[in-house]
């Protein structure tokens, strides 16, 4: 290879500083996930592709990355035919091919690629709980921190293999679940210093109850689109785009508290459940905020806010009630932080009914951003040595050596340098690596037991026995 | 989906209990590798499929897993050729093709499948250090944990996804590294509680010092393979194994010494002297395993024991200098559990040269294996909560969360029962989870601010309050 290597694009290497950096999040999502009761499971990178094809729609399909089967995959206990539109496919960009054409070259994929990778942690956490759902004590509070890939077009903050950070409680309906979702987040942001995060609430019976209300359930996400809208272009310009989406001026005079929705929780509980009173299943919706917004504020938050907003409207299509997002405090431009909520029917995709779950993600690259941002990451963060012992030759290796022993075994990062080279050369290398202590052992140190401690911020240098060096070292 | 959902052949699932003492390991060897003074990083998943096939010989190029081109993978920019023979790929299996086809197939693959998942971390670190070499400072000591993928014929304790926890220094000849990693190898183990690991060495130079003396350097591996079974088929049967092989009588006496090497690792070296003193590379061996040898032995090393094995001749094809393996208690039937060497010219496939490198390997499996037999693993290894405050009730409940909350702000893991079920069923619960203590409160308890806390080992239930409850549950 004469060119300078690359990796593939939507992917990244990262170095010391940065895996230290993503290492020190990991590890307190991680903490305080055990801290409420979740227990780690991982699953592997990649599954079946009939346990992945199908469970994301079409574009999911299209988004999963496929491993080609091993050896001749033209060949598979019998003879794998080409799709009868080989050459119209060979001869046409996948832009360009008929619904037909693509409908031919996925059955063709399916049988040259068996496998596929994870697209996300909620399937295979789902395939997990069906599979294993006898050696698994239920309610069962799982977290999962692995990667996914997704075969997207990157873009700034959008990468074809990413961290997913969830925990999921499932075979309980209890909203208590909801209430401790609330804290965990709460504690997470507050852990790694990040005060203000605004938890937005919703839940998809208030949606629905909307829908009734407007008449026009077809119309949800045009109305809760528009409705988001409200501090850009006003009350009359979110009606207008609602007027042009097909919504009837009837429905608008229904939902009008909403163009005012303000207040505590507690107003705004009272406001909904005004306007959704003639809605059953919108009524259950509000009865189920209620309680959650009760609890949580009884219990107090540290340093979050936790905010009804009817305009959240993600995962309309597999969540059954509470919806949640996190935003970043309002300092940071940055989309959400984190989301979640709860699916009435988490496994039935693999045939065991009736479950329940609840869930939330926290999204570690942007959580990563942000902190990069407000300066958030602790100093101590990086993995970097306290301090090097340079290397005047073998005798004074020897005699470094035999320190750094003793203090590695009490817990403390040093290193050797490895080469008798140039004393400015080994300066250097400790310095570019942020090292902020140098220790220099000649002739003089080993005849009297001693150690030269140079501190590389200040300049300062000074003669210490094993003990002094031990305690500067530990400090 | 009507069947039980499963996962390809070679994978695996973890369970909580198993990603805790996974993690035990893996934390244990992290913390070990940064005390040495090594840096994390992290490399893609997949790479682009030119940065590793032929890193691995043929073999290796055809356990790679090769990840499909996204969308109409039949034209790239322009059209994509079938193999010539692909009516023959079509008849036939992967053992059945001849040469010609298989080169055909390899190509048709390279163009349909522009990325593959990684093999080992040691060709995409040597990528790494190649693409990011401005940016890093030599000697770079690296370290990595992350999987591997190989489409190996899955065996017990062979797997198609693995981890592989490397620790390497690019850019430095130094045999301070040797003997920093023998240490190393020394201090994970012991920090694990696994005494008295064996860590091999040898020498590629003394190996060919070996050749040169026998006179056959193709004859290599026969004769270190038959010399290996020196404890079981005895001097007679290793002789007669090595002149089947094609070992001439007259070889066979000038290496006498090695059918009775023994004593101190001081005394092989001696014998070794005597035996290469012909070769001069062979010498150069010598000199590189007694500088290893007498520091380690003037450091000490505390529960490993460092042995001089010139049967050792893993990675000949790569090895320039040193050759690690380690090898369990005797105790326990497992295969090495740890290996390394020196290669000194890794980054050479990506045009970088003249950077000499020197690592070891953690084999986490075998490691966990081993450890599980032994009976090594800490009872606090597993996640699991301290306390369940069993569900009477909303009321109740909220209760119970005000403790939990001020519990989990000291760290302590406690979790409630999500559901006002029947207590046997909660009780049941806390008992599958191994949760030692159940927390009960009732009007009695809310009206005295106290909590009935339960030993579920002892079946003991005492009345405390708040601060006897955290005592307790801290101890």
């Amino acid at each position: 290879m004469a060119s300078k290597p690359s990796i593939p694009k939507g992917t990244r290497d990262f170095s010391p500083a940065e895996v230290s950096k993503r290492q020190y999040i990991i590890q307190t999502i991680k903490a305080n996930f055990e801290k409420f009761g979740f227990q780690p499971i991982e699953t592997p990178s990649f599954e079946n592709s009939d346990t992945l094809m199908g469970k994301y729609g079409e574009e999911g399909d299209r988004l999963i990355f496929k491993i080609l089967n091993s050896g001749n995959f033209f060949y598979n206990k019998s003879k794998i035919e080409l799709p009868e539109s080989i050459e119209e496919l060979q001869l046409n960009s996948a832009e360009k091919i008929t619904l037909e054409q693509r409908i031919e070259l996925n059955k063709f994929t399916g049988k040259i690629s068996e496998k596929a990778l994870r697209y996300d942690l909620t399937v295979p956490f789902a395939r997990y709980v069906v599979q294993h759902q006898s050696e698994i004590e239920f309610p069962f509070k799982r977290y999962q921190i692995q990667p996914v890939w997704r075969a997207d077009n990157p873009q700034k903050g959008r990468f074809r293999e990413f961290f997913q950070c969830d925990a999921d409680v499932v075979g309980s309906k209890s909203l208590w679940q909801e209430v401790e979702l609330v804290q965990l987040y709460d504690t997470v942001f507050t852990s790694l210093g990040l005060e203000g995060v605004t938890i937005k609430i919703n839940n998809r019976k208030i949606l629905s109850g909307i829908a009734e209300v407007i008449g026009a359930s077809d119309k949800l996400i045009d109305f809760t689109v528009a409705l988001d809208k409200l501090d850009k272009i006003g009350e009359d310009g979110v009606k207008k785009e609602m007027i042009e989406k097909g919504i009837s001026e009837d429905a608008l005079v229904k939902v009008q508290p909403l163009f005012n929705f303000s207040g505590t929780f507690a107003d705004k509980i009272a406001q909904l459940s005004d306007l959704l009173s003639s809605s059953e299943e919108g009524m259950k919706g509000v009865e189920e905020l209620k309680f959650i917004c009760d609890n949580v504020a009884d219990l107090g938050l540290s340093t979050a806010v936790l905010d009804l907003d009817v305009t959240l409207a993600r995962g309309l299509n597999y969540y059954t009630g509470a919806i949640f997002e996190v935003a970043a405090p309002k300092t940071v431009a940055m989309g959400s932080i984190g989301g979640g909520g709860r699916y009435d029917d988490l496994t039935g995709i693999f045939g065991l009914k009736n479950m329940s779950g609840v869930g939330i993600s926290f999204g570690l690259d942007r959580i990563y951003l942000v902190l990069e941002e407000l300066q958030l990451f602790p100093e101590t963060v990086a993995a970097t040595s306290k301090a090097i012992f340079l290397n005047f030759g073998d005798k004074e290796a020897l005699y470094a050596s035999k320190a750094i022993q003793k203090l590695r075994q009490e817990n403390i990062k040093v290193e050797l340098y490895p080469d008798n080279v140039k004393v400015g050369k080994q300066f250097q290398y400790a310095d570019k690596r942020l090292i902020p202590f140098a220790v220099l052992v000649g002739d003089q140190e080993i005849n009297s037991n001693s150690y030269a401690l140079k501190n590389l911020v200040t300049g300062e240098q000074v003669s210490v026995d094993f003990e002094g060096l031990k305690k500067t070292l530990l400090g």
